[in-house]
C-alpha cells in the first residue's frame, strides 16, 4: 500500500430475479452484440425466490478487476463481462461520499477496478436462467455503485450484451425482449408488458429434474442450433411472430388457457429445435418427461388447462 | 360339419422382414388411403433377423375370417385389415390342387374365410416397425393363397392400406415410399432403389431401449402432429424433397458419410416434429438419449461418422 494513496473501499448491493421465458428466445443473429433471431417474452420471478445477490466493490488499492460467483474466482477475461464493465463504465458519473470522505470524479472511473462477489441462491447452469438473473444484477448494481443515470431500457441493452435473457430480468412482471432490427443492437432491448401486480395470482411451480450443470451450455447449444438446425429459421420468421401477438393478448386479458397452451406449445417447440440440432441437444430427460405427460393428462381430461403452471413445469429445463 | 361339404384348408406360409426408415415417415395427408406427406426411405432388414412370419388358411368350414398375433386372437375388424383383406380377395386367381383335390373358382374366393397366424420374432408395438413387417407378410401371403399375380409394385400400393411403412417391406435393399400426388393414391407405393447386394457390408445395429409397447401408437401420434405441429408442413414440403435426393445418391454411392449425417438428422428431425406436437410425444428416453451422445462423440472426436450405423441406433425407437 502507498502511504499517500486513500485506501477506501466503495461498495453496492443489489438482487436480480431469474425469469422464465413462455415465448422462448433460442438462437442469435449476432453473436458478439447478442441479438436474437425472434422476439421473446418471460415471467419475472419473485426475487425471494430464485435470484442473483451481487455486491460491487471499487478501491484504488484493486490492482485489477476480479469476480468470485458463489464463492469461487472466475474468470473475468470473457467478452460478455467486458462488454458490461465496458458500457457501464462509460456512463458512470461523479460518485460523492461525504461521510466516508469519498470523492470520485466521473473520469476516475475508467481507472478504478472492481471486485465482483454473485451468489445464486438456486442451481447454477442447470436451465434456471442463472446467468440471466447473474448479468442483470451485475449491471444493476454496478450501475447503482457507478452512479449511472440510464433508464431501464439502457440497462436492459447493456444487460443484454452480456447474456441476452439478462435484459428481461432488469423489469419485474411479464417482460418481452424485441429482438429490433439494427445492425449495431441500439433497438434490441427488454419492454415490461404489465408489471407484477397485473396478474399477482399467478403462481409459478419449478420442478427442479436435475440440478447438475447442463450437458451443452445455452451459448454453444443456440450456435450449433442456428448452423444446423433446418426447422429454426421457420420457427424464428414464421412461427414466433404470430405467437407473441397472442401472448401478448393472453397475458393482457389473463386468458389462463390461452397463456398455458402457448407456453406449452412454444416450450415444446424450443425443445424440438433443440432436437433437430446436430448433433442433437437433449435438455428434458425421463423425468421432465413424466411430469409434462401427467399434466397432459391431467388438463386433458379436465377439457381445459387446470391452474396449475403447466408452462412453467415445461419451461423449467431452458429460459 | 355338413356331410356333403369337403372340408378341406388350404395354407400358405411367408415371412417378411422390418424395414427401418432412414428418411422417415410422419404424417398422413389422407387417413383412410394412408398417403403420406412426404417420400420416405428405408432399409429393409434380413428376414433372418427382425420379420413376420404368416400362414394363412381357407377353408369351407370357417364360418368367419379370424387373425391371431403372437397366438392371441385379435380383432379383424379394423379398416385396415379390412382394406387389405379386400384389395386382395379382388385378385384372386383360380387355384387347383391336384393332390389335395381342392378346385377353388376365382368367384369362391369372395365366400371363402380365412384364418390368419402371425407371429413376430422382435417386440411388437416398441417402435421397430412390426406392423410394416406383419402387414406386408399379411398382403403378400394372402396373394399367395390366393394365387394373386400382381406385380411387387401393385402389392406394396395394397400393403400401404394395411401399414404405410408396410409397403416398404416387400423388397429387400434399399426402398423408397413415392408419396404419389392422386387422390385415390393409385400412384403411392414403393419402389427399390437398389437390392439388398448393393451394399452388403453395411451391417445394422438394434438397441432395443424399450420392449414395452409405446405410449402413442404410429397412427393415433401421427395425427396429433399433422393437426398440431407447425413444424411439420415446413419439414414435409422443404426438408425432406432435398434430403430424399440426397439420400438417393448416398445410396447408389454408398457413401456411408453422407448416408449417416443425413439419417441421423431426419432420425432427430421426426423426433422433433413429435416434440412439436401437442400434447408433446416422446419416443426416445433417457436410454436413447445416452447412446446418441456416445455415437456423437465418438464421431466427432474421430472427426466422421464411423462405420458404426449411428443412424440406425437413432432410429430404433420408430421408423
Amino acid at each position: 500500500m502507498g502511504a499517500t494513496e486513500p485506501q477506501w473501499v466503495l461498495m453496492a448491493t443489489g438482487r436480480s430475479p431469474t425469469n422464465i421465458a413462455v415465448i422462448k428466445y433460442w438462437g442469435k443473429r449476432d453473436e458478439a452484440l447478442i441479438l436474437p433471431v425472434n422476439d421473446s417474452i418471460s415471467v419475472t420471478l419473485d426475487p425471494d425466490h430464485l435470484s442473483a445477490t451481487t455486491t460491487v466493490a471499487a478501491s484504488p488499492s484493486f490492482p485489477s478487476d476480479r469476480m468470485w460467483l458463489n464463492g469461487k474466482e472466475i474468470a473475468l477475461s470473457g467478452g460478455r463481462f467486458q462488454s458490461c464493465l465496458r458500457e457501464i463504465r462509460k456512463r458512470a458519473r461523479d460518485v460523492e461520499d461525504e461521510k466516508k470522505g469519498i470523492k470520485i470524479k466521473k473520469e476516475d472511473w475508467e481507472k478504478l477496478h472492481v471486485h465482483i462477489a454473485s451468489y445464486n441462491n438456486f442451481p447454477t447452469a442447470a436451465g434456471l436462467a442463472s446467468s440471466a438473473a447473474g448479468l442483470a444484477c451485475l449491471v444493476f448494481t454496478l450501475g447503482k455503485l457507478m452512479n449511472v443515470n440510464e433508464d431501464y431500457g439502457e440497462l436492459s441493452s447493456i444487460a443484454r450484451q452480456g447474456s441476452g435473457s439478462a435484459c428481461r430480468s432488469i423489469y419485474g412482471g411479464f417482460v418481452k425482449w424485441c429482438m429490433g432490427k439494427n445492425d449495431d443492437g441500439s433497438d434490441s432491448m427488454a419492454v415490461q408488458l404489465v408489471d407484477e401486480s397485473h396478474w399477482d395470482d399467478l403462481v409459478i411451480i419449478i420442478a427442479v429434474v436435475s440440478s447438475k450443470q447442463k450437458e451443452t451450455s445455452s451459448t454453444s447449444g443456440m450456435r450449433d442450433t442456428v448452423e444446423t438446425s433446418p426447422l429454426l429459421q421457420y420457427r424464428a420468421q414464421t412461427v414466433v411472430p404470430s405467437r407473441i401477438l397472442k401472448m401478448e393478448d393472453a397475458i393482457k386479458n389473463r386468458d389462463f388457457e390461452s397463456f398455458a397452451r402457448l407456453t406449452c406449445a412454444d416450450s415444446n417447440q424450443f425443445h424440438a429445435v433443440c432436437l433437430d440440432t446436430s448433433p442433437p441437444i437433449f435438455y428434458m430427460n425421463d423425468t421432465s418427461h413424466r411430469i409434462i405427460s401427467l399434466v397432459e393428462k391431467w388438463n386433458h381430461s379436465e377439457g381445459t388447462p387446470q391452474r396449475l403452471p403447466t408452462h412453467l413445469m415445461l419451461g423449467l429445463m431452458l429460459s
